[in-house]
């Protein structure tokens, strides 16, 4: 099976000239001997002896089935760099590529530009060879240590989404992915190829996606090898691609074969965008892709003890094992190593031949050292407009109410206005939804599939939009990590609830950024990954219990204090001021919790700048105990949470007004831990002149209520520190309700309270019943009438 | 554009009569108008009076536009049932279909069967138009309380992947599945349309999925329906589909198309059942699918203060709001209730017309009482072989090494010889990586792609494989919850890293089990879903830093103890004590946690057997506090973490024989935490009697140390416990080097120990500098000679 595009290379006259093919054969060469090599070798690397069982690693460790596939690839993308000057970067999408890809980076110079010990002679060789798998070294996924890499990789199917994010606003990149066929199969890839009805070919770059079908797994044919060429063909017609497939295993028609379709599908892609930038005509192209069908472990060996290696999932990791013992296995390393004649490749140095030096592109040309690689070297810091005109004027804690995410959009309107290349906002078709919609004033939704006529009322959609909305959060997400890595700015928003689909996305990136930050120097501070959580689970009133989950938190909380930040605005201006900080900052991940609801607005700008530069603080206004050391703190985090305690303060405000309350508020969630397990961390001293060393302290948290448990018990008061939170006990819910079943409404707060201050017992008890009657009354209304969600957030804020 | 069969079809002699269609008609009248109902009304339920503002609900709540398509599918489905006699249930991908589904199962009686009060007349009628959407009572999705309801569709994607697992091994059984083009979008449910090359037509029943396509979602258009109608068939073709197109919006005439084109596929899909059954030769057939393009929202207000509503994203919701206030509003409700007809389709008390009554199937035939919908009814207890038949026999504790999965593929192949038609084992192409590779002798892997020659050398598969594997995580989970909730049996297996992948099912699932187990009575319960994580973060030598994440366990303690349990046995024997036990257990989510690797066996069958049972305990044969108080506790949960804690025993006693140390395991995880917080945990009595109200606790955890800390704060002692666990440091590394790195090695255990035991400052000096040297020995060794995975795990355990 063949597409028409390839019947048509085909039958023109020959790319390559028999000289060219040479070449390029001999570069292609060269790279499987590094990659096998690094799995096998430490010494002895350019077999000038025999090869003897003290040559080999004591641990074989490593992956060989995808590597001569990829340096394939690679070597026929410089080919084409070279021909037409092309700005182009290389993600790996099979998980544990490495080896193509570092021999590659070595060969080209880069390595050893930045690794001087893996220098281009045999010394360096022997040390790329040895660090390779080696305890702390070279890992087998292209980690961030790896120049030219943004995709590790090491979890799959996400490379199609990290390539489009590269090349959004970068007209002049071409992002080329490979795909393997065991990826392929992940629900995140299987829709991510729908991406390019998002790019747009005037504004944007262009992605080249490699399907690598090398036909196995670990353990498995893949199923888009075991399906009919015309299903495969048909598949990604439907996705909206014009497949080249190259098929084969003799290594000369390939790599004619090969030349000749990279060659057609650049020449396509330039076409494409030069036809659509002349007309200023963004219509959806047809982009070219690539099905590469070549042997999984193409050129190892062919057979090992009877059975079959080559083309079948035993090359998958290491082909022929047990090399010192075996020397029948020590035979076939030996015969298939030297089957790349490194004589040839290599001088007697260790080399590279020159006439194969040339073939390499040069300087930031080359991939291993596109700058696009190592975005925070491009990353301008964003122009953003001062967020405090942007502020809800107060006269009185409590007297507005506004929605916070709402007035946010105004501010990231104009955030977008003024960054019209480089900052992006991301939703899987949540934006209006989260009371974003203000953004689309700025720019309207990005759409390159059909538009209607009625689009025009309202849908905000066009081809030069610029805010990413499709309803795969895996996409959104990819999308941005690309974006962010090649050095631009963005945020992603999405309920709360869901963002759990991407609890797996957000482990690897906070990983890269953990190594690339902390441990790999020459990678520049790239934008933070900005996650804005709304459409809480306090406010699910018709989506009910499959829609509560604050558990996101727990799992950031997870990851290394260098990199992780949680914020709970308790209102719009504080939202203002956080967003603010986040869109500034870089290396971060910075985690936003606001709801979409309105709610009061506690802080004017200048008091809420002030609260969320630290973070944490009483509110002396809502605060009872004057300088003097309180009876009780009231503490809350969230902005629903907020509302409720600081209610409850005014309850027990009016009805004990001898009690002295202290209320804290807490924004960066992280100034709870001790200041030794985040740097964000308050002092224990600090920590105590808040939270006192042994009052009781009742907490009203956003989440489940462990986590304040998790930061906080090391504090000297923390046997009294009572924790409020979502514990799991939801339905359709009018919002009071809900939050009386899971205990963290007023009058439960106020209970509790009176519980644990000493002498309350008494005294407070005939507020206690009335608290009692108020929480039985609130769930009878619902349970009767319903509630308007409104009515529930007024109280009787006592004056003076 | 149509299909080949869909012109074919048209072509044919009507399928309706007039008569059968104007019924049809009328009944799908009555669902809708039902709906409308549901959103709007809270009195006046027959429209006997004109409307008034107060018949209309305080708050309008709930999902309009998927609503209509969907009583149009239901209504079609209910004449094949009963032309046929078809075995078949049904399933809403759609995010918010609820009243679709539950206007059905009212017209057809299974819910007053089940829920007397809204009984087939006026009053049962309005009650159901109140409880809808209404606090604590009917949610917008197909809750467990929605009969026939076996995926609630809250979150997206898994419509297809459920509608599978509800079909293998269900040879009798039509699973038709409602997938919302939104839903298309996401990359779960983009993958599992390929789960059509696992699915038997012998053995396995089918699926018929009905891709929705009413052209938007929330707010924006879909994808799916802003592409070519070529491009939208070449996908479906290339996904393995045969796809009928059914499109249009005047009733009558989709009345007639769609009622041929489902009857069409229903005799397709019995064609090939047939055929393949007949000929005993499974080959792959083509199924078919149905693309019905329908407008949203339709047969609903056209239009709405000049904004387009009916067939666009306006219809979204509740179409038209503000009814009380806005007269104008008010009176379209009015005629858009009253084009139905309503008086034509009940009678004056409320009743369905009998005419109308005997359209839908009867009995179990109903969709909404389809007994696999309730899968514990139809649940038998797997026939479990006994699994102290697979112990590894043991002289003394660790004079064994065994890999705990791989002795455990040897029970679970003959689980699944004694149970071929109700037990399957599900991994991401990872069941031989995890060891389990014995069960293939029970049954190979499910394949019905092309099979090659050379797949006969150890490839193991099948089209009458037993165990799936695919490289979609979310595909294999979604199976297997379809496999469950239709009353069979399974396990799911997966890298622990990449468990993540799967949060937000495990989340979906857990609150699917909470609601069913513990509020809907009439659900009988089903099986657990046991998850299986193995290659776990402690022995990720050559793939790093990417695949170490233990933090699956924190998410799984989020939800309800009443569903959630957490194993982590020590050993091979644990091990199979264990999945004994989750195997018979109904309504949980057990999640084992188990390496692959070679580990020292500890206790013989009958000592693991009273361990797992009891949950935590002693291990007197490792302790030196015989029965005194003693000096310190060592506690440990996880195989390799009791490794590391036994060594440290070992060292401790060697230089230190005075010491008293007794030595803890925990294997139920949930036994730390209070009685009062999980049905498993210890009383405080209990836990203080086995980690002593005051003594030094070194507990050595497997996963992030902090959920020790959860589970034990409000315990006595909690201030003593000393938790070491991994804290996110990692590369590729030696086991030791990578225990070392989280502190969780021998070396600092017992270091830990020194620093904790009052005394001990003195005189284990000496001993804590050897352990220093100790440490970095083996730091340089990994670092020097790298190291072999096995070298570590001895250690000298005193006789005697």
């Amino acid at each position: 099976m063949r597409s028409t595009q390839n019947i048509r290379a085909a039958e023109a006259s020959r790319t390559l000239s028999d000289n060219e093919r040479r070449l390029i054969d001999a570069y292609w060469r060269a790279c499987n001997y590094l990659c096998a090599g690094m799995i096998y070798l430490r010494d002895n690397p350019l077999l000038k002896e025999p090869l003897r069982p003290e040559h080999f690693k004591n641990r074989l460790l490593g992956h060989w089935g995808s590597d001569p596939g990829q340096t394939f690839i690679w070597v026929h993308l410089n080919r084409v760099i070279r021909k037409f000057d092309l700005n182009m970067i290389y993600l790996s999408g099979p998980g544990h590529g490495a080896p193509a890809v570092i021999s590659n980076c070595y060969l080209e110079k880069t390595y050893s530009e930045i690794y001087p010990e893996k220098s281009r002679d045999e010394a360096g060789m022997l040390n790329l060879f040895r660090a390779f798998s080696f305890p702390g070294q070279l890992g087998s996924h292209c980690t961030p240590e790896v120049p030219g890499s943004i995709h590790e990789g090491g979890e799959l199917g996400y490379s199609v989404s990290h390539a489009f994010g590269a090349v959004f606003d970068n007209p002049d990149l071409i992002a080329s992915v490979v795909v393997g066929d065991g990826e392929a199969e992940t629900g995140p890839l299987a829709t991510s190829w729908h991406s390019n009805k998002f790019l747009n070919p005037i504004r944007d770059g262009a992605v080249l996606p490699i399907l690598h079908m090398n036909g196995y797994k670990i353990a498995n044919p893949t199923l888009l090898a075991r399906i009919t060429p015309q299903e495969l063909e048909d598949l990604f017609k439907g996705y909206g691609w014009t497949p080249h497939v190259v098929e084969g295993e003799e290594p000369d028609a390939m790599h004619e074969k090969m030349a000749s379709t990279v060659e057609a599908c650049v020449l396509q892609i330039r076409a494409i965008q030069e036809q659509a930038r002349k007309a200023n005509k963004p219509d959806r192209p047809r982009w070219p892709m690539i099905i590469l069908r070549s042997p999984k472990g193409w050129t190892g060996p062919k057979e090992v003890d009877g059975h079959q290696v080559e083309n079948f999932w035993r090359s998958h990791q290491v082909p022929v094992t047990e090399v010192k013992s075996n020397p029948e296995h020590l035979r076939i390393v030996e015969q298939w190593m030297r089957s790349y004649r490194p004589q040839e490749l290599f001088d007697e140095h260790g080399a590279l031949m020159p006439e194969l030096q040339d073939l390499a592109p040069v300087g930031e040309r080359r991939m291993s050292a596109n700058p696009h690689a190592n975005g925070g070297k491009l990353r301008k810091p964003l122009a953003i407009p001062d967020f405090r005109d942007y502020a809800v004027p107060l006269d009185s804690p409590g007297s507005k109410r506004v929605s916070p995410t709402e007035n946010l959009g105004r501010f990231l309107r104009d955030v977008m206005k003024s960054n019209m290349t480089s900052f992006r906002l991301f939703s899987p078709d949540e934006n209006a939804s989260n009371r974003l919609q203000e953004v689309y004033k700025a720019s309207p939704k990005t759409w390159m599939a059909q538009i209607k006529p009625e689009d025009a009322d309202g849908t905000e959609i066009a081809p030069d939009g610029r805010v990413m909305e499709m309803l795969s959060e895996h996409t959104l997400e990819g999308w941005l990590e690309g974006y962010l890595l090649t050095g631009r700015h963005g945020i992603f928003n999405t309920y709360e609830a869901f963002v759990h689909i991407v609890d797996s996305m957000y482990n690897q990136h906070a990983k890269w950024l953990d190594k690339a930050k902390l441990e790999v120097r020459w990678r520049a501070p790239i934008s933070s990954l900005n996650i804005l959580i709304s459409s809480l689970v306090w406010r699910q009133d018709h989506n009910g219990f499959t829609h509560q989950d604050p558990g996101f938190l727990d799992l950031v909380s997870n990851k290394s204090a260098e990199i992780t930040r949680i914020y709970l605005p308790p209102d719009a201006n504080c939202l203002l001021s956080v967003a603010d900080h986040c869109l500034r900052s870089t290396d971060y991940v910075n985690v936003i919790v606001s709801d979409k609801q309105p709610h009061l607005v506690y802080l004017d700008m200048e008091a809420a700048a002030i609260h969320c530069a630290k973070g944490i603080g009483i509110w002396e206004w809502a605060s009872t105990d004057a300088a003097d050391e309180p009876d009780v703190v009231m503490a809350s985090a969230g902005d629903i949470l907020t509302q409720e305690a600081l209610a409850a303060v005014a309850i027990l405000r009016e009805h004990l007004p001898k009690l002295k309350i202290r209320f804290v508020n807490v924004v960066d969630l992280y100034r709870l831990q001790p200041s030794t397990e985040h740097p964000h961390g308050l002092s224990d001293r600090d920590f105590d002149a808040l939270f006192t060393r042994d009052k009781p302290v009742i907490f009203n948290f956003h989440g489940y209520p462990w986590l304040i448990h998790k930061f906080t018990y090391r504090r000297t008061n923390h046997s009294n520190i009572h924790v409020r939170g979502y514990k799991e006990k939801g339905n359709i819910n009018t919002p009071l309700e809900l939050a009386i079943q899971n205990q963290v409404d007023r009058f439960n707060l106020a209970i509790d309270v009176i519980d644990r201050v000493p002498g309350l017992r008494n005294s407070g008890a005939h507020l206690k019943e009335w608290l009692k009657g108020q929480i039985i009354d609130s769930i009878n209304h619902a349970n009767t009438e319903g509630t308007d969600r409104d009515e529930i957030q007024h109280w009787k804020w006592p004056q003076g």
